[in-house]
């Protein structure tokens, strides 16, 4: 693209000066410019992560986004913040065990997607972490398929899911306490499983730490760990691979 | 498949003996069953774990696996290991940098895969780790591009092979010290980038900490994270991405 | 028995010396006193702890302990440590796996245990401490039952065997990396599960700091836990659980 | 078992469909029957843990229990939640020291168990851990009894009592600050000491970490840890060797 | 000095008396009148530590140096306190965000400084941080340029900004969640880079430890690192190197 | 003393019974018994640890002790909770500082000490922790002479003071921050340094963990540490010290 | 520099293909040529890390250095290391407190820098520390004084250099134990103090954690900090403090 | 003093350059002196630490003592260290336990001591900080008893040598495992207490971590820390007490 640019101003069909700007759009945009793109094509929404963000900048953001006709997700939003924020904008939809907002308002959706997300789930107490990926998943465009209170404690409760949580694409597997959950679902299937260690437990789990430990030192192969409740970067994860799947045969059906 | 047995022994075609081997083999056997047709189908290699097995052990279950005549894949395995094991083996190629042995045996080989593995690495001295994940990735099946010491401290160094490395499937970034690269990366690429800290550095490094701490906050999106000098570990998350793009396409082909 | 002391002195059966030895057995040797009379009755050996003694001293002690015509058992010997006190007590038996020494010497037998262990181990590099748990528990007299490489990355290998997990009369589990067998094996026992995380792996699982925060953490109940790599330690809890099912039985049948 | 089941669908006593449902209960359910039976004849309470969870959702689990005619146990409950929860059920009884609810409504009652665990507590500010560990014990039908305020900065204390302590079945040990009572207990009695730490401290006591470490390198043998306040836990690791005690002793009778 | 006191002393051009209060001066207040000494020349303010002190307090030692016609600045004073203080010396400015106090009466003012500080900010929930750097500086009478929400994972935003960044003095680099920013910035600088780790983040941040390793294994030279959350001592640290760059040339230009 | 009471057992001069009670005595109340006596004839007062026990609590404990006509002192008390039980017994004074209560009644005082202590103290922000020392010094009836705000950082304060410091018979040094205040004053003077760690900081000292390394570190001999806050612990080993003194020369001055 | 570029290209005084050269190396080389640029103008050295590089490696990297004619200067060379490569090029200089190899080979010298670069040191245990940041500073020119065993336990040992100290441009200041000498000194001197933790000592300084988290914490403004044991991080801010002053000087001069 | 220099000054009696002199020995060596008169009047040893020193520069330091009529005590010598050295220097006296040198040369020796030091020991591992600590006492002219595998786990043990301990001034009482042995001790005697924590254990003692904080956790009162493994500080603090109770008495002896 350089060069065709180069070549161009060599020509005179480009001046130096909207060269300049092609190329500095190369260098500071090219990247954000792809996933604009990317958001678009596929009705992706923008995620704002709402933790430490005033109503008012969420509110702003939002409506940019909107502006644009895309849709908007919001993660980490308290109950009271949501209220505020819907006051103005009553288009979101506000859920509280998942703490996230959703605006839907692309314009252009994405094809179905072939396939689903299985978010599996120890505890009733992880909850507000399953729930924010599986909101997360949905708000891209996947369908969820959730698997909760299965924990290692009980293991005949998983495998009464398990052949369905065997033909998922990928899974998101969330646990708190001692976290063992992930590495028991990942000998058990032949996907992907993205882990979440969750801070629920009390004492020795020291929020957190020892389901984090548990699943980064997990003897089953294929797992992966994002940081302690993070359900949205579990499922975002698992929706690259998702995409991967179904990318792959849209572009082979277009072929 | 539960109620097919039971059927076949309610009409005496099974006797109640046969339907107990076959569901004690549903149980016992049914998972890792799924592995071994997993791996003729597509020439995986059988993956040993060498750190703390005896050369003796080593080669008792490289043979085993050889007369199935598959791969055979073994980590974790220092020189003098490695040379006592060729003395009796020396059908076993050992890559002196990843500490791994390949014997290459498969009589069914997977189709060529599409695409290829980025392995981005930040410096010279994870080297090891790097090509531990590399020779893994290749020992799978799966071309392997390497793109190393290209560590944030001196960014352009990265930004001469970001093209290349976008076009990659998946991505294993490895990075000691700070281990930020993974964040660049993570930010400049549209696939899953599994990130490996390894213990390279010292003082506040705390053989590995530091990094993989780093890379469990990162704020970019699509970084998942393995254990430190994990480099099998990430390779083979990637693999099983990198599959699921080459699968897809291939179940369509043959459809 | 402190009254019986004082009314024997008050009434001149026992004179003020005689007394004043009394109590002070009683204060001094009184908690010894009853270890060696079980030790005896039972055939119980004396545990040495061998690690940081020197072989000369481990000699002398065992020595003065063989001179009562009891067993004796050495745990954390290494091999040439071993050889040295072999060379002077050529009695003695060693066990390279478990590190252990063991004399064989007592006169009063225990009657023999109803009953079993279950030593149930996650991986075969658990292996030296799962046997230096099932030579501590064989040298107390108990019968032992070996069920090991059943970690969860594998469930299936547990279920095979869980059968007979669950008829033993307590279980010691040890597991390192993500020491998440014993939440798995204590959802599914009825008996108390003591849990031993090792030091095995590498990276993130910091010298077992892992596999001991997991195991406190458990959602399972009925678990307890020991120092890391303590296979020692959870050997010495099991046989006093074991103890109380026998001791039970055999003073119902001798009263 | 499964055998059995094979045998009469072969024979024609026992329809396919029939053997799934036994055998599918088998598999999933099998080993929560096993816990419901033994709830049944022995009278052991469901126990649920209340942290986390809405008092309407307690209220919704208690109900189901109690419709069962069981008795109820609900630990880690506040006085507000549980004011609550009587409000709707007003035949719970509360316990605020150790923040537990009960409610006896179990048909058969175990029959009573011979002997008593020692609930041993080194500080008046340990209580409601020590409590939450007596009243699960009580909870699950034994006797109890209390030792507090007998920590070893005043051994004195201790020995006053250590004679009763002694005959205990089984010992809980619970102490915050330095956490060195399970210790000097452990080298006391002949005993098993379930070692529980407790939060109770301040700076280097880091959150119960100091205890807790304690506990897991008592030189004293004998002795398994817990959770930090795991006073649930420990009570139901005593609990379960109590009623090895007992259950000998109970099937010896009845043969 | 202290030779000339002694000889001014022996000449009796100073009494005893008077060279011990000399004397008691150099040694009790020496320092602090070098610091006196440079604030006066400079317009440097004296700089209060709010945190932990009362309104009441924090009003006497502000009209303390304001008697002494000198600028006076407080750090970590929230909303509250701020207003009480205002109440009371209606001439300080509050800032929010930086949660600084500023009182502008210097009499002397230092010549204007030639070049600037920036400061750089990875992400908005750094402000705070950020702020108190750049309220320092400006107190300080430093020219500052803020680069703010220039975080590694959209690489291009920092691109934008460095040949600005560049021409600076010195750096301030503020990052909470992964801390890398310093290292980035600190491979395309040639001036010195102080990092500031911030406590923004969750789970694995551990309250900022992750970024403050992050920037103390920094593979970047030219970067040193201050505590967590010390906007303040970031600015401190760079005023003292801009200072050195203008007073060399002033010194030069006075000569 | 045990000979003593059997002699006269036999010799009928004591009763068995009462020799029971006086060995009883020896064994469960001796140790109180010497503090006890410790504690009349010096006019020591009995130290209460206020946090976490109620009003209601400190109240029954505070007039049991007063009922002996002894000493009352109280630490960790809150205004709040000061407030109330100064409501019951309105001869308790409150120090808001230090937190503590002081209850004079004792009717034996001790002698003068001579000396005093040094109660030497970083920066204001570590005024209670100082004051709970001092007060606590002072209850036990010593002179304190407080030397505060005399951080490493402004090193001339320390000195204008180190001539009187030195003077003491003991010293109890508290810093937070970098804690370095101990090894200063513990290599210029020749007594001993009760080092105290406090919380006082943020960031990187992780709640007094960096005050607390700092001084178990500590090159200077002489410096033993206790732990974080801990003022009265401080206190109480230098009153130790500070009574070896003074004991050694009043028992020579009554020979 | 990208403006003059294009229009070159648009007056055809430039052709597409060098534009695009040139335009390369702005991105790729751009910052390597500045470092490059400065290093020939002031006679700067290229440094190696040395550790974890092979004999062979530092020779392959050092020729190349050398042909250029520019300095060499290696860190982190044990004295093996160093014997191997002397052998091979014997014009290298070691320096084993050090650990540094230096080959002095620049054409072009820096003008004399005016001014010293002060090296504190507390303990004769951090001398290899020291040296590495001396020599450092060394090799790129500056004249260096040491100020070594001057630790806060004797303080007066500090007094007596304080006031050459304070004459530097700035000072390094390297401590292990309980690191407090940064924060005396950074108390006594008005220029920036990097400081530099080491790993000497034992016990609870947990391998320099101990000094890092001292320094962290410091009370005195103007101190910021590097990794444990980084001398030559040390050395390297201080070398650009210098060069700021000095520069500074020098563009005026030369104006 | 001050002010008797500058009177002499001013009249004469003393000339400019003479009281410089005084003033800078007064400020460069003062503490230094009274270290030194303390010293050559108690006899006491100058203490050297021998850990990282080569053996040359052990002699050099050694011999200038000597030369002083000094007593030298060298601590932390390994075997072969000791050996070199005694070759030069063959009037040292080695101990291998405690790995100290000692050189008997002090001309004037301090007065007897009255009383002596306890040293109180839990494990017969923990031996080498106990001889240290020993050897140090005797080194500094203090008797010593030893109480010696008394740990808290049997703890009879100690309370047959508890009237012994309670006898002395001040104990030193040193443990590793779980630490719990000083909490004991402490609330046994009525004399302070220092508590050495020892690295002997293993798994969850993190090298000396689990005994460290027990001890500063401990509920006794009158308990003071030194450094894991600080055998000889903890004598060190012992001696300082040791000595203020003989001095005390010596001081009024000779008025």
């Amino acid at each position: 693209m350089l060069e065709d640019i180069l070549h161009k101003v060599a020509q005179g069909h480009v001046t130096a000066d909207e060269a300049k700007e092609k190329l500095a759009t190369f260098e500071n945009l090219g990247f954000a410019k792809v996933d604009h793109h990317r958001t678009k094509r596929q009705g992706f929404p923008e995620v704002i992560y709402g933790e430490g963000k005033e109503p008012s900048q969420l509110i702003d953001i939002s409506r940019a986004i909107n502006a644009k006709q895309e849709n908007v997700f919001v993660t980490r939003v308290d109950a009271e913040k949501a209220a505020d924020i819907q006051n103005q904008m009553p288009a979101f939809t506000y859920d509280q065990t998942s703490r996230t907002l959703f605006l839907a308002n692309g314009k252009e959706r994405h094809q179905a997607w072939r396939g689903y997300v299985a978010i599996v789930c120890a505890g009733t107490s992880d909850l507000h972490v399953a729930e924010e990926a599986a909101k997360t998943a949905e708000a891209f465009g996947a369908e969820v398929r959730r698997f909760y209170d299965v924990g290692v404690a009980g293991i005949h409760r998983l495998f009464e899911h398990i052949h369905e949580i065997r033909q998922a694409t990928v899974s998101v597997v969330i646990a708190g306490m001692e976290g063992a959950l992930p590495s028991v679902v990942g000998g058990l299937v032949s996907h992907p499983v993205i882990a979440v260690p969750t801070s629920v437990g009390y004492g020795a789990n020291f929020q957190g730490l020892s389901a984090l430990l548990t699943m980064l030192n997990s003897c089953a192969s294929g797992i992966s760990v994002v940081n302690i409740d993070n359900g949205f970067g579990g499922a975002y994860n698992a929706i690259m691979i998702h995409q991967i799947a179904n990318r792959s045969l849209s572009e082979v059906n277009t072929d």
